[in-house]
């Protein structure tokens, strides 16, 4: 954990460094990706078969390449009712904010007598890859599979790993609760590359979502463009505003649940009270003597986290803005002051009661958002990824006489006769 | 050109490989190209000179890295007034149709007395490749810069190489009327990267557009990630649908618009009338023969070009999803009957009176569409690629109470206890 105050005549150059530090893998997998893309492109099934009994260690042929539909059902049914009410929740909350992200159309006629707008559509068939091991949640399933069914994707392909043929059944449950319609025992870059170019039984889909480890982003990276994908995921990070109003305990809870994701994960905190800041990092070490996850957690606390010290709250914000943070959680009195300062973050937490906790699962926005700095360009996870927009534009002869002339001007200008042709014949000019 | 008909025997199999047929360059430039980015990227503004002398020809501490926006304005203020009036019409329209393209923020309090939705903000800078020689064109400055300063882009950077020094002043005067704040000459694999990763005084941008030929296609490929981009795009195509009742001359130059682009373009008739196909034919030959663009366009049609006879209009609608076309015109008296069948397509036109070049220019939608059977997922460049979407929300102690427990338990089900206790600790759960 780095310690910087901003009144300190080393701060900016510090801060810098934070800001650089994109903590990606140096790994260079495109190599083996792109000869796995290019085995199963050219092999299909077969190249899936081989690969899978090579890194998963089982044979799809004895194992069965697709898991039945009746045992996602099964899986759901015997959830623990708790835990099956706190899935519906999740489901329906989810359901119901992405319900409000589906685009409207446009389609009018303007002063010159042209009819123009735009229809939105969905995709036919959208491919979801599911890690298998521990970072298999069922959270990350419905927060990707609702917006495409919500988009009205008539197909949703799901892969994942069943590493030795294990299977888990959370992440079953999860696909039957938000329609999955079939569930292929295929992982890696060659789940990616068998969703995009198809293999056997499994078709191509158009749109490929959803978490992994490097190769599985890799092949993402390198099929797109044969299909739309989601984005480049890097590891996640949350900055956390807080003033000494707060209980230490709960801020540092709430660095350390990203921190508990991964080692590479990043939790910045930004107060204006230097014990304060003293409070939270006392906390943090007491939490993570108790914590399940402590030892991942701290690894990335003690190389990533940072604490930082300004004179005045609303000083952090351009500070966040060039951290562009994958989430953003303003424990103030006044959230909306601090917000409406910030332009660059993929998802804000509103307050002293909104841990970031509560948008993984059951508030209703996606979880799938921009990391890396990338929340400058980049948007979460939505209904409008599973969505393309078809432009048109209808002219009759008299609006066509009052375009025409311009486009044949333009046409001749970019040295494109044939495109001034097409109007002028139309408007019976002679050329 | 082939010719096919529907109720012959071979054809599914003859129309299948049409769509198979991706015409996409096989040259394998990537690695020329990683090497240049990292050049770039370690070496800034040194490497963009080196790397400009020698594939440019110039020197750019010599010839000036930047034009002048009072170059620009010249170049503008010296158009003839036809063609300055037809590129401000141009600016008008697409303005017009894309400042409907803004995107709604939402923000509502659910049943749950939870505060929701989403925020739009533009990027901060975006950047624009215009190509240098033939393929410089205003209209697609035009149609990049335009949607980027609707959405409230602050900073819009242009990178063109400027060849042995020589410079379009078509190009400049579009520069000047779109608003953009900088052209650099700069260009190829190089001007993405500069863009991207910044070279001397010029500061990286967050989005990258704009067309360009196989080196700053694989470089915008590449940084993907770093920026955003557009999209990748592919050689360009055309579907036209025609019954008998259209003149052949005029279906004709439509076909030869597209055709006149590149030697790889497409261009491809549906028609339920076989005469009539033979009268189009016929007339593209006589085009062809006083087209002076005709060398580039015979060898498009030769090669590419498809006339596809059906026994029915409607029945080319689900062959033209699978294509999913750049373009596509609809030459009949209700194009909305067949519109209404076609799922996958970037843009349409409909009517007779309706030519693709009239799209290409002065309508209003923008140019930039997804080629390649890419509209199956992606759109056409719109104001929302050069924006981005923040999610937020907010809850109090009642509307936490209310969905708090199911955090804990879906927090705890995926063995992360950090998450359940940033929870529970504000719950005052014992955990």
């Amino acid at each position: 954990m780095i310690r910087l105050s901003a009144s300190t005549p080393d701060f900016a150059e510090a801060f810098a460094a934070l800001v650089d530090d994109r903590r990606e893998s140096a790994a260079d997998v495109s190599r083996d990706v792109a000869v796995i893309i290019a085995d199963v492109r050219r092999r299909g099934a077969e190249a899936v078969r081989d690969l899978t009994h090579r890194l998963d260690g089982h044979d799809l042929d004895q194992s069965g390449w697709r898991i039945d539909p009746a045992d996602c059902a099964a899986a759901y049914e015997a959830l623990e009712p708790g835990l099956r009410t706190a899935l519906d929740l999740a489901a329906a909350r989810i359901r119901a904010y992405h319900e409000r992200q589906r685009p409207a159309d446009s389609d009018y006629t303007d002063a010159a007598g042209v009819r123009l707008g735009a229809r939105w559509t969905p995709v036919d068939a959208a491919g979801l890859y599911v890690p298998g091991g521990r970072a298999a949640y069922p959270s990350s399933l419905l927060m990707n599979a609702i917006p495409a069914k919500v988009a009205g994707v008539g197909r949703l392909a799901m892969v994942t790993p069943t590493p030795n043929g294990r299977i888990n059944h959370l992440v079953l449950a999860a696909a039957h609760l938000a329609g999955v319609d079939e569930v292929w025992r295929i992982g890696g870059a060659q789940g990616v590359a068998a969703l995009a170019h198809g293999a056997g039984d499994l078709l191509p889909v158009d749109v490929v979502t959803g978490p992994g480890n490097a190769w599985v982003a890799e092949a993402k990276r390198q099929l797109y463009g044969v299909v739309g994908i989601d984005m480049v995921a890097g590891p996640s990070e949350i900055v956390v505003v807080a003033d000494a109003k707060n209980d230490p305990e709960w801020i540092a809870a709430d660095l350390l649940s990203q921190a508990e994701h991964d080692t590479v994960t990043q939790s910045i905190l930004f107060t204006d009270d230097a014990a304060f800041a003293d409070a939270v990092t006392a906390a943090v070490d007491r939490q993570l003597a108790t914590l399940a996850t402590g030892t991942v957690a701290r690894a990335a606390w003690d190389t990533n986290g940072a604490v930082i010290v300004v004179d005045r709250l609303a000083d952090a914000c351009p500070l966040i803005d060039r951290l562009a943070p994958e989430h953003l959680q303003l424990a103030v009195d006044d959230p909306q002051s601090l917000f409406d300062r910030v332009r660059h973050a993929g998802s804000v937490f509103l307050g002293r009661h909104t841990p970031e906790a509560i948008g993984d699962y059951v508030a209703g926005p996606n979880h799938v958002l921009p990391t890396g700095r990338r929340a400058r360009f980049a948007s979460g996870l939505s209904v409008l990824d599973f969505m393309k927009r078809t432009s048109f534009l209808g002219l009759d002869e008299t609006a066509l006489a009052e375009l025409g002339p311009a486009t044949v001007a333009l046409a001749e200008a970019e040295g494109l006769p044939a495109h001034a042709r097409s109007v002028a014949l139309r408007l019976r000019l002679n050329r």
